[in-house]
């Protein structure tokens, strides 16, 4: 079980997290992502695909061709988790590792 | 370049595809899918980005956990083609095949 963020923690976990949009419904965080082409799109998909699966924390998640929409939120905690956090920063590290 | 489908055309190629729903915006068909876990959804995505790729014919999809839905149009057509109905049928061999 993990809490939901609130107050400063949570401040100072989207602090980290500038590309991330916070969403109401569910509460949690959005990002879009823009790639060449759908081979790349989907590549990344199944790197954070595995990451997820490792984490057994899943997004939710589109792809339209050459974009990727990647919502995060954690069901048992009723909204944002520092799962979300995580997994976010996970994300993040993988584009910024190319 | 590729014509949308009309009339007996469209009729007869959706009658070939119980399983999917057609939808109106955009124009097209949709299915949803259920899988045991993510592990097994993603798998299934996998196959079907190869499918697509290949045939430069992509979905627009959505995954959460187990689930994915997946909509097929052709922009290029302005609602439903051969190219969808392919591809709906290329999907569906691949859970026949299981």
């Amino acid at each position: 079980m993990v809490d939901k963020l609130d107050g400063e923690a949570r401040a100072l976990a989207l602090a980290g997290l500038p590309d991330w949009t916070t969403i109401g419904e569910p509460d949690g965080i959005r990002r879009r992502f823009a790639f060449t082409d759908f081979n790349e799109a989907f590549g990344f998909m199944t790197r954070v695909a595995l990451l997820a699966d490792k984490a057994d924390h899943h997004p939710e998640w589109s792809n339209v061709y050459n974009r990727v929409d990647i919502t995060l939120t954690t069901h048992d905690a009723g909204g944002l988790s520092q799962r979300d956090i995580a997994m976010a920063t996970a994300i993040d590290a993988l584009l910024a590792a190319r």
